[in-house]
């Protein structure tokens, strides 16, 4: 069958994780079960929650086990299936890790149309980044006609995506936060936002006092930290507080910075709420139908960077993420599509 | 008409207040105007939330000027009146501040039924603190019968009924954490909680872990700090963080500690939400006939400190409850009822 390369968590990474963390192996590439398919990865998708997931820390998923093939979202192709559902030469999503080949259940695969969109895109704006900007925005931000919307790590997956929904569901403003020049420009240009916070060259809380005179109603948090005291520092009465990720505090070793500012929720009467896409599972169909309307139509602009490589190259374009230097969806490819 | 002895704002104290942030000055009773009423303060408030009216920040209501009367809740009697609703010798609650006479208008004051409970008892638990507990729990934290709820500052106004309220609305279990023995033994003993948590000798995550295995379903916060963040540690699934204050950090000069385990807001699926008692006005009055139905049955016990002075002794009050030093409602008796 051929060799499988895979890449395990070898030990807990301590603030920003190094090679030493990680162990490259090789296997025969697995037969799948009754049920199953086997699966050819193409595409890995990096993502800032993956950082939490080599911690030994009680979260909303086990950590990755010392050993374990490092946990990853994917896309592939069917190469065999035991199941009805799934054929050879099918297109699927599903988290089967850093490795080459990986068999799952047809009923954790997703079966995705490459004619809709390119393969990666089932990877962001129409996946789990995607609908994680969707949920976060309609169902936890319970966002309003005329609301005013401000989304850090705005440039990211799952902020650039937040952004246009906020503006499809009719946001009256849309303020993105992003670091540098090009981030900025993109996601005012090219995706729509009315404007844009370049939080490595700007005072964040000042630009936000001038952009929302009236307070922001909905704040999407993708970054914790400063910014997050300073969005809190700017609510307007009953605003909400969507938690969706603090990928500022990911790596710090001297644990995380809590948000000092965190009493003008009573100020506001704001409320802060955290979520995981995970939780609206049920509605996911629905939505995607909606986002990838939204796409065709052009209203929705999915922009992927797709880094070529192995296995071996996933810990450089995960630190990558880590350092911002991606727009839109960071994706390695290891296998042609 | 004699002198009125008050106390001024002089200079906005850092961190904590001294004698030098203000200063004492004697005028002339005030005559009340057209539908008003001279009241004769007797007793006076001392509120947490008074050290941060000293601030010059944005809050939920102006500063307290330099050189103007510091303001407190009061509770005092006619001695005349220019308004149909208030007679000389009715007992009234109001926003007189920290002086032994104030004018008010009729609607600014709200008269009190002392043979329903004694006079302080309406700075207390069927006051400000009571409304601000029963509506924090009820509307805020969305209690619902057989939660598991925890709350901080337990033997203060606020808490103390707080879990009083959470039992009669059929709370599961109610865990006080409070600050000594005396007090651990009083909410549990006299008040009825469950369990009490002495964070002055004891490990606050690790007992909430053992009394709430099942973690917490309401959440309610006077203190901020170290136990805010247990609490977070100790969440269920879908949880109610109530932030009602944070007196240990009102003084702090290095400004605020936030909760550094807020994204367990993201993993528990939780909510942290601020709220103000004023916000539940029209509600008022079917809240203190509940609680004053309880009182009397003696399924809610009120307890009031109160201290025998003059307004020369303010701040010295107001720094014992900074200091933990009462249990219930801490009043300041400037004359007699």
């Amino acid at each position: 069958m051929g060799v499988n390369k895979q890449l395990r968590l070898a030990k807990r990474p301590v603030g920003e994780p190094t090679s030493d963390d990680f162990e490259l192996t090789e296997e025969e590439v697995p037969a799948p079960g009754d049920g199953e398919a086997l699966v050819k990865v193409q595409q890995i998708s990096l993502d800032p929650a993956m950082r939490g997931w080599m911690n030994d820390a009680p979260s909303y998923i086990p950590p990755v086990g010392l050993g374990d093939v490092m946990r990853a979202g994917t896309a592939g192709v069917v190469v065999e299936s035991n199941s009805d559902k799934l054929a050879p030469g099918d297109h699927v999503v599903g988290m089967l890790g850093v490795q080459e080949h990986g068999v799952a259940g047809a009923d954790a695969l997703t079966k995705v149309d490459t004619n809709l969109a390119p393969l990666a895109t089932f990877l962001g704006a129409l996946g789990m980044p995607g609908l994680t900007a969707y949920f976060g925005l309609t169902e936890v931000g319970d966002l309003k006609e005329g609301d005013v919307v401000v989304i850090s790590g705005a440039a990211g997956a799952v902020g650039s995506v937040a952004g246009q929904v906020a503006k499809a569901k009719g946001a009256s403003k849309v303020v993105g936060i992003a670091g540098g020049p090009d981030k900025c420009a993109w996601i005012v240009d090219e995706l729509g936002f009315d404007a844009a916070i370049d939080y490595k060259s700007e005072s964040v809380g000042k630009r936000l006092h001038e952009l929302c005179p009236d307070g922001i109603n909905v704040y999407f948090d993708n970054v914790g930290g400063d910014i997050l005291d300073a969005a809190l520092a700017n609510l307007a009465w009953g605003a909400r507080v969507v938690i969706c990720g603090a990928i500022s505090q990911y790596n710090a070793e001297g644990g995380m910075q809590g948000p000092k500012n965190y009493m003008m929720l009573l100020v506001k009467r704001a409320r802060m709420q955290g979520f995981l896409v995970f939780d609206y599972v049920k509605q996911y169909g629905a939505a995607v139908q909606e986002m990838a309307g939204w796409l065709q139509s052009g209203q929705l602009k999915a922009r992927e960077e797709i880094e070529q490589g192995s296995v071996d190259d996933f810990l450089d374009t995960l630190l990558k993420l880590f350092r911002g230097e991606n727009m839109g969806k960071l994706v390695l490819q290891i296998a042609e599509t």
